[in-house]
Parts: C-alpha cells; sequence; structure tokens
C-alpha cells in the first residue's frame, strides 16, 4: 500500500491561476468570446492541470490486455483465444488502435498484464504479468489485493516510463474477452446504479445472453460485496489486471499532472476505481467519447465528465481516446496560435 | 438559371453497390461488427458517395465573406467593418479557420463574394464580389433574383475549381457580420420554425438585443413573404452571397460525388436551400458538429443529419468543418489499413 499511498497524495487539485490566465488569453483572441466552446474548455482544463499553455506534442496509448476468469461463465460473444489474437494483432499495427493512432500521431504502448493464452515474448510487447488471467469473480474475488496493487503499480510505472519519455498526453487502452463484464459490474458497484442498466450487448450478445451476463454481474456484486468507498477492494474483487492497470496509468498521469484521454467504458471502469481512490484525479480525465455501452454514461455521469465525440463507438482497446488527440491538438493550438483582436486590427463588440 | 439547372440534374443518389461492399469490408475487418460506430457510417457514405473505398487526402475549407444590408437594424454585437477586419486575419492566417485547418492539413480559401469595407485586392485573397453586401431584409429583398444565381454560380465555380486541382473533401467557411440573423431567417422559411426558436445570440447579443433580432427575423419572413419549395427565392430574399455561395459549393461538390464537411449554422442554412433545390445533395453532407445556435439543431434535423462533434462550438469560419477532416481520415484509414480477421488469424464469434 505504501507506494500506492504515495502515488494517490501527490495527486492535486487544478492551478486556479493558470486556468483563469489561460481564459483571459482565450478571450483576447479573434473571435467571440467563447465561441469555440468545448475546444476552449479543453485549452483551459489542460492549463489548470499542467500549469502551462497547452501543448501536446507526443501522445502515448497505453493498451493493457489481460484475461478474465468470469469467460467461464459464457459472459462474451468471443472465445478467450481472442485476447492473446489480437495483441499479436496490436503488434503487427492491423489492430483499430494502431491504425487511429498512427493517423493522429500517437505512439501505442501494448503490455501483457496476464493473458491466458502463452505469448512468448514478441518484439514490441512490454511483459508485466500479474498472472494467468483473474479467477472467477462469480465464485469469489477476481484477484487479491495484493495482486491488485501490483496491477495498479503495473500500469503506474507503465506510465510514469511514458511521461519520463516524453508524453505529453496519455490514452487508455485495453483488451480483454469479458471485460466488459467487470466494467459493469465495477460501474454498478461504485455508481450504485442497478446491474441492469449497466450491462449491455458487449462484443455482440443477444438479449437472451445479455440477461445471463446481467445474472452474472448480479452474483458477483452479491457473492463479493466490494465496499463502494475502497476503490482497491472494488478492482480487486471484480476487475482485470488490464483494468487494475489503467487505475496505475491514470494515477501516474494525474500525479505527474499529465492529461489523461479516456477511452470507453472499460477505461470508464478504471476511472471511477481511480476518483474513488483519488478524486482529484478527475481532473486530469478527459472523455473522449461515450460508448454505446450503457454503463458508460452511468460512469461519466458520476465521474463528471461530459464526452466530445458522438460516434457510438464501442471497441476499445484506446480507439477513442486516439480520436480525443486531433481535439486536444487543435484546442493547443488555437490557444498558441490564433491572433488576439489587437495584434490583428480586428475591432470589439460595439 | 440555365447553369443551376444543369447542376440540379447532375446531382444522384448513393451508389447502393458501393455501400454494401463498404459494409461487407468493415465487417471482415478485427473487431466486432459495427463497433466503430458512426467512424464506418462515415466510411460508408463516403464510399456511397464517391462510389470507390473512402480516401481523403486534399481537404479544401472554401471561406466565403459577405456583408449583409440587415445590420443596419442593430441585428449583431459587432460593427460591419469586422467582416473585412477578419477576412485580412484569414489572409495573414491569424483567425481560428486557419489555425485549425494548419491542424488538420487543409487548404483554406477565402473569397470576397461582396464585404463592403473595400479590401482592394490583397495576396491570397478570391475576389468574386456580386455587389457591396447584401439590400436590408427587413425592408424588401436581401438580393435580386439575378444576383442570388450569380452567387450560387460564383460558389459552384469555387467548389469545381477546387475539386478539379484535386480537392477530395470540401469544408464550408463563412464570414459576415449579421449573418445569423440571415441564417435564422432561411432556417425559419424552410423549416416552418417559428423565428424564436432558430434566433440566437449570434456573437453575443444580450436577451433585449436577441428579442429585437427575433422581430427584425419576423419582419424579413412577413415583409418579403418567401417560397419555402423555391430554395432560390428563400436565398435571394433572406440570404448572403455568402451563403449563396455555399449553396453552389454544396451542389458543385455534390454534383461532382465530393463530399462536404458542413460547419454551424451558417452552413445549415446554405445546405437548407441546396437540399430544397436538389434533394440527392443531402448524401454529401456531413454534419461536423451542433452549433450552439439554436436553429442549428432545427436545420439538422430537417436535413436528417446528425452531427458528430459534441463541442458546444458557434464561430463559423469552417472551423467545425475543420474538426470533421481527422474523423472523416480516420474513417478511411480503418477502411484502408486494419487487418481482417482472416489475415491476423483472430478468431471470430463462438
Amino acid at each position: 500500500m505504501d507506494r500506492l499511498s504515495r502515488l494517490r497524495d501527490a495527486i492535486g487539485g487544478p492551478r486556479e491561476t493558470a486556468a483563469r490566465e489561460a481564459q483571459r488569453h482565450l478571450d483576447a483572441l479573434t473571435k467571440p468570446p467563447g465561441s469555440l466552446g468545448r475546444l476552449e474548455e479543453i485549452a483551459v482544463r489542460l492549463a489548470a492541470l499542467t500549469g502551462r499553455p497547452p501543448r501536446v506534442t507526443a501522445p502515448v496509448i497505453l493498451t493493457l490486455a489481460a484475461d478474465h476468469g468470469v469467460v467461464a461463465e459464457g459472459v462474451s460473444a468471443y472465445p478467450q483465444a481472442v485476447t492473446a489474437q489480437m495483441v499479436e494483432n496490436f503488434l503487427r499495427g492491423g489492430a483499430a488502435v494502431n491504425v487511429l493512432a498512427r493517423q493522429v500521431g500517437a505512439r501505442v504502448v501494448v503490455a501483457d498484464l496476464g493473458v491466458v493464452t502463452p505469448l512468448g515474448a514478441p518484439a514490441g510487447l512490454v511483459v508485466r504479468r500479474i498472472a494467468a488471467g483473474t479467477a472467477n469473480m462469480a465464485r469469489g474475488p477476481a484477484m487479491t489485493r495484493a495482486q491488485a496493487e501490483a496491477a495498479i503499480e503495473t500500469g503506474a510505472a507503465l506510465a510514469a516510463e511514458a511521461i519520463a519519455e516524453g508524453a505529453d498526453l496519455l490514452g487508455t487502452g485495453e483488451m480483454g474477452i469479458g471485460n466488459t463484464t467487470a466494467a459493469s459490474a465495477i460501474t454498478a458497484a461504485i455508481t450504485g446504479a442497478p446491474a441492469d442498466l449497466v450491462t449491455g450487448h458487449g462484443t455482440g450478445l443477444d438479449e437472451a445472453a445479455r440477461g445471463r451476463k446481467i445474472e452474472v454481474v448480479r452474483r458477483a456484486l452479491s457473492v463479493n460485496a466490494p465496499d463502494p468507498a475502497d476503490g482497491l477492494d472494488v478492482v480487486a474483487k471484480l476487475g482485470g489486471f488490464e483494468i487494475a492497470g489503467l487505475v496505475g496509468v491514470i494515477l501516474a498521469a494525474a500525479a505527474r499532472r499529465v492529461p489523461v484521454a479516456l477511452d470507453g467504458f472499460i477505461a470508464g471502469a478504471a476511472a471511477l476505481v481511480a476518483v474513488a481512490l483519488a478524486p482529484e484525479a478527475r481532473h486530469a480525465l478527459f472523455a473522449s467519447h461515450r460508448s454505446a455501452e450503457p454503463g458508460h454514461a452511468r460512469a461519466l455521469a458520476w465521474l463528471g465528465l461530459e464526452p466530445y465525440l458522438a460516434l457510438g463507438m464501442r471497441l476499445g482497446e484506446g480507439t477513442g481516446a486516439a480520436l480525443f488527440v486531433p481535439l486536444a491538438r487543435a484546442a493547443a493550438a488555437v490557444y498558441g496560435e490564433m491572433a488576439t483582436f489587437k495584434s490583428a486590427g480586428v475591432d470589439g463588440p460595439v
């Protein structure tokens, strides 16, 4: 717990002076005040977080992979082997997150936090395995408290490494067959929403299979009785290693005042845990988009975050986070490159 | 009317075979079918429009400027001189649209269709003036039918030129103090919505000034009695030269099967006129974002378009259109670069 406590203690609130200064600068630019809407909000939030003019030059997406014991309950449309197959796809650059990251100039870091199918150590894979998948949360805790701590610290270390190498925006990505079930359970536990309202079709379940998935989420909640006030308890009992890893990514980024582009539903569950552990971590979070998974809107409401993109995506991997990069860059460019009314000789309001 | 009629006749519907082929290809890629949501929709619509795999390599934003006689009624927070001052700002690259276009790799074409303050012919400005501003629509038609046709043909020629030079995505941009008043009147005329529901605060009117603006819109509608079934009548009586120019941009792009990224409220009014003139033009239109101006949602609903970005912007110039470029490029990249289940050896659903 020591390292985790230190991480939590290092997370501070927004820098109000920098935020006010940023708003003053934006209001001097050649546009009616506020007319760039939430692009200005992004610029102000980046300034409030980092304490300097917004800048996004080296975005990195951390895509963490792990397997889930709960797939034994038949909660996914795809076989567990797909987790490892998709990791290989990531390493070859053929998955959606690779394509979108290339498109926006972001680097993707792929880490194995506990995939069941043996991957070996292929080039480019960061191997930081906690165990070969979690236990089945429908029958007991998915992991021990020590495993949860180890996974959080692993994610935190990956984030710290990326930041040390220059990353100034982190995106959250994940892969793990079964992880929408874990995310639903976490979302229900922390927000208090009933299981059926936060459990969706995942990668493509039909209505009957979704009904069984809801039952599994309910069972996981009643078997484990997670303590919503204790984020570590929630993620240990219901999480996946990749979700706990993303909790660490968020905490480490927030502690270093580096913004985090949240992806979709799974990332939202990790954010719930991170903010339960350290409420000020919220200020580092930018909700890229709202997932088509019903639980995501609940998570975002609890977090007090409003998404920027209305794309109805539900893929994960970090795809939504990648699409936030151009918006963050646009906000920074507006801030840094626009003329002021004074410099351009443009009249103000009559 | 002859050239306009030919333009209208050249606009066809979507290519259903290409759309089906695109959907089939997207479903073979390593992701659950449909999981990239509206990014897939963009790819399919681009394929349906162009008849080939989606591709966005040379986006061009056409920012047309003109003045509005209706400013005599005190409908704007800014003086009329700002239209010309902002054109100069565009030419120096200091305005929001320049910054965002640079950010996304788009070229901006700035054209004077009828700015009141003399601009001369500064380097980079395309001078295609119809007249020195429109007449005051609150006292009679803003322009003659011949002027409206000339402005539409001018916009069409600018679009045709950009496309001939290689543009494969056009963005609509505009500048004209007073043009939210014109857009409100056009939106009311074509959608049938009452003036108060489609008239907003523009560049920053207070509530009392907005009340007067609503009265001006009502007067323009009653004085001119535009025929909602005749797009040319509507834009001639209520439009600005830049709005009519954008009608031409949309029609010419649609006729050449080149996609159009619609900007905000003013562009929405131009789209209403274009689609009133040629209903199939709708298939070429992509609604970048939903403006904070209240009339925009009405216009988009009438057009059957759903915006992609939730940014609460209300600046115009083409800023929203610029932000659509990364989404269109992302859709094309997903289509062109992702691995298939087969090529990547990833299992499908169980």
